[in-house]
């Protein structure tokens, strides 16, 4: 079969990884990247050798591309997707569609049935190790799931620039928890928040929280907690234990090397944890981008979709609701 | 020095335990069991070579006992450890001091400055793991502490009986864990409770919950989760990690042996958790013992004492109203 | 059942451990201690509520006492044990016999079946860990039994006059780790070792070694090593792992608590392992006690007994050979 | 700079590992591939874009050719890297040089100091985990290293053929392990081996064993033991531990994922250690050939280079010789 021909859209940090994931995938061939910034265009496609412009319409125009991937600013989502799934490209959409629920709610009366075409980028969706309890809890191997636990700390807080357009921790950060949780859960019917501001006075100043807890219920009535901080001392903390009636299945932190110290005052003292979201997600992007060359040649309907990514900012809004008004937030269900 | 003399009131399995650390310690003798029920008492008392009795005053009035356990039905707490406290003795409580707050309040303002005489038998804060991690904590091992979280999962639920006169899930069980909560952030400023019923219909009938997730924020802004179950198949699930500014200390769960076995489907797979309280906290029990005998020796106010015993149901209630209220209690602090 | 009766030779450490376990034990009774130094004797017995005395006789010939365990300086232990089983006592006997084969094969002529009532020291087959492994392999549970590591190293060495009569490295200290070498693979068929003075000046003065690794044959053509040292900064390091055609099973170092820290510069370090035998064998010498009572009243031959004894100070002796001469030895088997 | 061209000989398994090395190293250029059957050169080479031959004095008589890698069967070592650096290519040579001593000796005679221009592929050196070991060993973080234990075990038995032109369990699968033993303790002294035959009847007809433990002493009296099995029921089993003065440095067992399991009867089960040898050794070989590349541009002496190549098979010898004759090999150093 000929490979699936993708453009990347957006040139930064997250552009670059996705065109590096396309670059290496025996099904696919990067078509073009485009970035409004030549320059940035420029490098990321000479680099893979690939066409690049700072005309996106060129890629749009482009009956060879099949995907798109869109790695641009937020605020750029929507357009971006909705103009390349009317031209017939599937999209791989970073996360969040938007941060405005209502503008994501006008695409989605815009796209109709077209969203099917939109994959959201969850990626610890299709992380080996998320992926592979997912699946033993699917195969029923601890029972009914009932309570889901969920740690994910940053190694360190994003530039105060960054934070300012962030849309907060809730819809910047925990989404891909809360993303998580109804991977796992599937519903979710209640969501109570506690937020903190003990790491960085930028974030405070920015009116928004460093660290939070949220506690939720699903509509099967299993209950989960998600913990985040936008600062961790030890790397990238990135942890789930799912337990059910017939026990629990935990995802461990990783590391480089898989060497111990013990010596005078300590024992069995591994190094750090992953410092970085590539170190520790990079098999993640590429069984992401695996799903999304399968589903653009099969045309089955996307998956995380448009709509998982709704009902996750939905739930990111719920969770700085509760923040705000000190209420447990019940979602229409 | 002579060996403090205690006495144990009540001679069921908890009172058992006291009766146990009394006897093998060194620094103590066990003077007397009581008991309303004469078999009880005499089989325990008999066991260890200390008088019985069914008549609960010929304790408070014979004035060789330094020192009285009170291990008695949770009704009888209230009125037997004032009663002893007037009569000169220490008292180590059992928790909760009475599952009703009004009582409580009351008994404290009866005894006024007597209640320093009340240890509350919160054993989880002298278990050598969770003392040494509140220590180190203490020392600044971890900088700033920023968020707890604490796992407790009891091996299987407790008799419908039981359940009925328990006073719920957050008085009976989680009680320990908010507990320990105060003991690593201080006063609780704010408790956001959701419950389930997964487990158990019994305790449905009984209007109570099976497993819950209590989130918390101190008055220095940290945050802990609580998660709680009423059962759990790989035995009895205590778990703790304080993180903060410079790193994180975690309590695992612990076994019987170190054993592992590594086969074609699995590696590194070590045998169940401790399945009962006592495997686990044995230690923790002697050391509250010792705490005990030296509180009673130098006359030092109890810690934890009776403050802790009330704040402790103060928040189990909290946690109750919310659940209740969906909101998120705030308390006076 | 009444009591079993027993006296302890020798009031040294080891002799204090065994006093400890027999008074804490059920189904037991400390009789007497015996040591020529009154004042050893006498607080020992004072502790305990013991009969003590210098004149062993005294309890050899008290027909109240049903066992005697050997806890005396090794060149000693022939003598009393002898006393002992045709005292009618059975005997439980620290490791080793006696370091002079020649010796141990005459007072095995003398006792003919009387051995049969001479229990061994090796209390690590008793230790909870080990146990559960051999007991396992005998299930089945990895498969024929094909390799067994064995890893074993003091925390530091011992004073320099007890090197001087501890009979060496190998027949002092690596010969527990000779019989749980016999335990797990039964007889041996070859020996071959190599040695090192790598930390102690004493010990090259004492023409001793100091480390040393040994690889073993059994019978069935299982292959085993064992690697010992004198000295391990990181505490008393215990393990072995016992690997077959199914899988392995393994035995990790034991700490006092589960905790753990992760910081800036390492992650999942616990503290020290156990720094002392007794914190990490004292449940081996309360099992190895049980199995005594257990063999003095049934009447049943001792396991381990005369015969391990000896087979292990035969190996240890082949060590010793095989590090003097280059040559692998064979064993008459 | 310009990639450094390098050609792959031999276009088996290995070869077709280091094929792929080459061609995603961002510093090299995969010139050419050679097999004398067409077809397999024909697949390599088309599946990279490299020029292919059968005639393998076409890639020597390429001025174009930098480096060369020698992955063809063993017996051809010898004659493809003479010619190989005769051409002035720097060469990276699969283990075992040869499996004649003889061979090799009388190759260094004949190549004189341009067996500085051959890298042997001792991969192990450079895996992040063993390597990180040695580093840290070199910094002195466990003080004067004494003692050093290898577990290394195949999953399953090569076939039949295999085994047959092998050169035995020794030049074929230990002589890995010997190299890390000379790469930690460096010149090896003393060596003791014993053999076993459990695993594998053919393993027997060939007159070779499939089980493995060998005890060597490095000139500075280090220990250190080997244990090696043609047969690992949970998979590629590939351990080292360093002990040393000050403490230890492990290298545990990797995996593929993070996930561990906990239910009735087991806790903490994860799942099988990496199956394969290139699951477990790809980034070794991709930092080997980053070594390759850097040797061939600076011109500076192979390491690992052939005298390890040699002194790695001259322990091999070593090794069958005691396995042979029941002594304890004593190596001129």
């Amino acid at each position: 079969m000929s490979a699936t021909r993708i453009a990347v859209l957006g040139c930064g940090r997250i552009g670059r990884v996705h065109a590096d994931s396309v670059a290496i995938n025996e099904r696919a061939e990067l078509a073009w990247v485009f970035d409004p910034v030549e320059a940035a265009a420029k490098d990321v496609g000479g680099r893979y050798g690939a066409a690049w412009t700072t005309d996106v319409d060129r890629i749009f125009g482009d009956d060879l591309v099949d995907a798109v991937i869109v790695a641009s600013p937020t605020p750029t989502h929507i357009d971006l997707l909705t103009r390349a799934v009317r031209a017939g490209k599937t999209v791989l959409c970073e996360k969040p569609i938007d941060l405005d629920i209502a503008r994501v709610d006008a695409c989605r009366g815009d796209l109709g049935d077209l969203v099917e075409r939109v994959m959201l980028g969850f990626n610890r969706r299709f992380d080996p190790s998320f992926a592979e309890v997912r699946a033993r809890v699917g195969d029923g191997e601890i029972g009914a799931l009932e309570q889901l636990t969920i740690i994910s700390r940053d190694p360190a807080p994003p530039p105060a620039e960054y934070v300012a357009v962030s849309g907060g921790l809730f819809r910047d950060m925990m989404i891909h928890d809360l993303d998580l949780a109804r991977f796992f859960l599937g519903e979710i019917e209640s969501v109570s928040a506690l937020g903190a501001n003990l790491v960085s006075d930028d974030i405070r100043a920015a009116g928004d929280v460093d660290g939070a807890v949220v506690a939720l219920r699903g509509v099967g009535g299993q209950l989960a907690t998600i913990t985040n901080s936008r600062r961790c001392a030890y790397g990238y903390d990135q942890r789930l234990e799912a337990f059910g009636a017939l026990g629990a299945l935990d995802v461990a932190n990783q590391r480089a090397t898989s060497v111990s110290f013990s010596g005078v005052d300590r024992t069995g003292a591994a190094g750090r944890v992953h410092d970085f979201f590539l170190d520790r997600y990079t098999p993640a992007y590429r069984a992401e981008l695996d799903a999304f060359i399968t589903m653009t040649r099969t045309g089955e309907p996307a998956s995380p979709g448009f709509e998982d990514g709704r009902a996750a900012l939905l739930l990111a809004d719920a969770a700085a609701e509760s923040l705000r008004t000190d209420e447990v937030v019940r979602l229409a269900t």
